[in-house]
């Protein structure tokens, strides 16, 4: 296959920082000086799970504090926000990444990154030895990567016996009573968790399942509730990169955090996961190469968080009338008219994408404003990937404040989203299939308020169907003579698909309906009352039918076949004129309403 | 008009918060303690200028720190972003409002949030005297606003004449030579400043702009140049609430600045902005109800800047082939079965909204996994809203990656796209007015492979005529003695919209075109080459002509009239059913053609 540009993309960026051998590797950590300098990867992970990689992606290294974060969220689903928050505050220190940084009064770490506060966090999660929270642990960093880790024994054993500032910061914690019991098994899940091995491939997914709502798009599997995806994001922003976090966010617009093993584990979020490694380190503590690459991959594909110049689809991907779209019931020529004439009371939009406050206003904005010109508004929600507990709420109270004034909001393909806005007061009542049959109960509104108490499906007489327009009784004599009369009995099959094409249906009494079988069930195409015909165009062309039809309730109906048409030329020519006249002009409405509604869709 | 559910909701929300009586006026600035306790305004305005209000949101009050952000962002534009940064950092500093903050070495201040950084950033404002910048200052603020802003001379004096804290600062920043002048006239400008008056409603408005990339939505004339906006939001994002920076924005996720006149300023970053007014401060210096205000409306209506549950609508809003979507040439039989076999390999897309890296990385990719079995890709840019540098650059090397292969990425309605498209290195061949044009283009490409050299509107004959298929040498020639015979030359009117219907053509040689003016010219509907006909509708049903039709070259046609048929029927009235049958038949594949497209579209 050939090389998307995007691949291209990253292997030139990679290419080009190679050559930055500024920085030197961690060595405070002695096991850490082992690794090579010249190791260097870049991986993006998009949300959706897709990898493009550039350089040593998959080589081992020790996560150290890029496991900050993840373990924060494990401890804020241990313990509940308020519960860490009193152990741990979230405030950027300004200070360095070894900087002790207490509150002065109650002894809290500043916030989870720095080492004091990523210390207390590992006092909160859950487990009733430290063998028991490593395996928490490295069970969730594994869910965040899709796959099984390890610790480096070496580099732990190292980071453990060297640990003399992180021990004293356990016993000062343990002092202010922050952890509750000897800091000496919670420093040991510390330095476990820090010797944990990666590759910044794992950090990119990593990413990734923070920028998709905490599950692992490659896997499926959720490594965090998403009720704490924010919270750990936001440390990440204001405290991510120690001393350095003002200036990167200022600069990338990344929450991330780097580790001095030489990892970057940068999001954007709701969209892309971001792995760099590389070993030597600036004077903050970040990786060199690392650091240059993230602004630059920020600055090359807009990655900044506040890069505002884009802005987002509209939550309305369609706004139409019943004038250019209407349901597949076919109606008689009376009601057909008032409908025309009064399409615009009827409104139809589709949604798109995630309906949050700001995307939806519009929509509620719309309706409100329209609310004294039309009766009827229906909502397609299929094309929706998220909708928000603000925008049901929003939503529900729209169809309660429209319903006394007699105007009803409607839901169309609702799926999961039912739920919702049915817990946020929606009655049952406004749901709808699809659009046909909402579409279909918003006329029937309008024709009661214009004809109330009327009823549509009365029997129709040879005469009074469109087919025979402009016949005599004479002409209609002869005609019902030939025709084959004929019964169904509600949900029997009049046309099958696949079939051959020889008959052409007049209805006299009962309905119709034509589908096709769908994933979920049926998608009705047209639905037929008495007076109407259907199945002519396959009648004409002589293609295979495309759709089944079946008798909605009892039906009477004539058909006619292509024997009867010959027969009629040779005996009754001016009758096959005028019939083939009204199957043509029958065939221009249904090309006039087919145009309005490619007008309305495109 | 019915109260919009959203207009009852800040209503709602402000009476709740009105029984908030904690905090206490300010009262360090004598003359900020004469504020009415409880005022109390709440206003949303959306990122295309809707404005919601609910309470004092008209009452007029002093801006004071909530000034800083957008003082910073008048100083980025004066002096670039480096000579800022070298004077003022960004780091927050986890320090009370009033806290000096310098860096040791440099004596920058560490952000341009608290005093010091602020006072700083006043010294970088141009003017040759504290008047002119102090005008430059109204006169950016005014922009944010949408109206003229004043200063509230007797705050300005009172915070004047008690200043000495700030008087301190800035002669230590002049010490440490941050400012170049004796701090006098600096300080006079910041003091005056903080005392423009504004209201709840301009608070909302200003941050719009900032959402807005910059512009005021309400007014449509810019405050910031775009550049600026994302570090404007960064500072806001890390330091804007003094030492309540961290759990602000854990808590609400939204970028803020407040100040002690009772004002915050809060953004939803390409959403909305969001005033809350009420001068009762609690211990950090913060609108006690404006803090616990907007807190609620972040839950509430889904705010938060790390609220990743929301997914972004697709950038790519239909994706379809040629097997649904066809050009509006209508093809020879021959040229058509051949398109119709091989329509997958011509593939259209419609994108949609914001395309950034994020967005449009699943278009690359698909294109890219569809290079060896599709031959042209064509993209459609009618319904983007942005399209920034990492995409154009994308699509243009997307487009120069397939050309070695030969195949091809063409753009249409790529209207103001097109330049920055251009810039990254797409040719100006690749560019489309629409997709009727391009997928001409492309099926032009397929016919070129399968019948090279192929030349497709050669003259025709009567009997090669769809309208007349089936007819013998006898009909044929019968016909042509009654049809009308008739030329036109190149863009000469055939039929004109509006006009009656009496006649339907066929083109015996030349082409012509179906057209409806649009608001950037005509758009085409549909071209016909010899040997086909039109105007088939509104001749069969009567109704006037919605579409006009030109000669595209020098036309020779024959018309049939309804007197014509008439004559037919009396003398001939096979040729009349032979005639009805093939107009029907004709009619059957526009139906299906539009079915086909009418399922691609939804």
């Amino acid at each position: 296959m050939t090389t998307s540009p995007i691949h291209a993309y990253l292997t030139d960026l990679h290419a080009r920082h190679a050559l930055n051998a500024s920085g030197n590797v961690a060595d405070y950590i002695p096991e850490l000086a082992y690794a090579n300098p010249e190791w260097f990867g870049i991986c993006i992970a998009t949300r959706d799970g897709v990898v493009y990689e550039a350089g040593d992606t998959r080589q081992p290294f020790t996560i150290q504090s890029a496991s900050k974060p993840l373990t924060y969220g494990l401890a804020l689903a241990d313990c509940g926000e308020d519960a860490v928050l009193r152990k741990v505050g979230v405030e950027p220190s300004g200070d360095a990444f070894n900087a002790i940084s207490l509150q002065p009064q109650t002894g809290a770490p500043l916030n989870p990154l720095i080492n004091a506060g990523a210390i207390a966090t590992c006092g909160l999660v859950r487990g009733e030895s430290a063998d028991e929270k490593l395996g928490r642990i490295l069970e969730t960093f594994g869910r965040y990567a899709g796959r099984e880790l390890d610790v480096d024994e070496r580099v732990y054993a190292s980071e453990s016996a060297t640990g003399h500032r992180n021990r004293a910061i356990g016993w000062m914690l343990r002092g202010f009573g922050i952890l509750s019991d000897e800091p000496t098994a919670t420093l040991e899940t510390y330095f476990h968790q820090c010797a944990i091995r990666v590759t910044c491939r794992d950090l990119a997914i990593m990413g990734a399942t923070l920028a998709n709502g905490g599950v692992n798009p490659v896997t499926g599997e959720r490594a965090i509730d998403a009720a704490y995806v924010d919270h750990v994001l936001s440390v990440m922003a204001t405290c991510g990169m120690y001393d350095f976090s003002g200036e990167w966010l200022y600069q990338t617009g990344l929450p991330a955090k780097s580790g001095v093993g030489g990892g970057i584990l940068a999001v954007q979020p709701a969209r892309l996961g971001i792995g760099v490694f590389s070993p030597r380190l600036d004077e903050h503590g970040n990786s060199a190469r690392g650091i240059a690459v993230c602004r630059e991959l920020a600055a090359d594909l807009g990655l900044h968080l506040f890069d505002v110049s884009g802005r987002p689809a509209p939550a309305i991907r369609m706004a139409t009338t019943r004038r250019s779209v209407a349901s597949s019931r076919r109606r008689p020529p009376e009601a057909a008219d008032h409908l025309r004439a009064f399409g615009s009371r009827l409104r139809l939009y589709h949604a798109q994408g995630s309906l949050v406050f700001a995307s939806v206003e519009p929509l509620i904005r719309d309706i409100m404003e329209r609310a004294e010109s039309a009766d009827c508004f229906i909502l397609n929600l299929k094309s929706v990937e998220s909708l928000d507990g603000a925008t049901a709420r929003l939503l529900a109270q729209t169809h309660s404040t429209l319903e006394p004034l007699g105007k009803s909001l409607l839901f169309s393909e609702a799926s999961t989203w039912w739920e919702s806005l049915i817990a946020a007061g929606a009655p049952r009542s406004a749901f709808f299939a699809d659009d046909d049959f909402a579409l279909e109960y918003g006329e029937n509104g309008l024709l009661e308020r214009r004809f109330p108490g009327r009823t549509w499906d009365t029997p129709a007489t040879l005469a009074e169907c469109a087919l025979f327009a402009g016949f005599d009784a004479d002409a209609l004599a002869t005609l019902d003579r030939m025709l084959e009369h004929r019964n169904y009995g509600p949900g029997q099959t009049m046309i099958a698909a696949g079939h051959s094409s020889n008959e052409l249906f007049v209805i006299l009494r009962g309905s119709a309906m034509v589908s096709i079988p769908t994933r979920n069930g049926v998608t009705r195409l047209a639905a037929f009352a008495p007076g109407m015909s259907f199945g002519e165009i396959a009648f004409i062309d002589r293609a295979p039918r495309t759709a089944n039809v079946t008798a909605i309730d009892a039906v009477a109906c004539r058909v006619l076949t292509h024997e009867m048409l010959s027969r009629l030329e040779r005996e009754a020519s001016l009758l096959k004129i005028r019939l083939l006249e009204n199957v043509a002009l029958g065939m221009t409405s249904l090309i006039r309403q087919a145009d309005a509604e490619l007008a309305a869709l495109r």
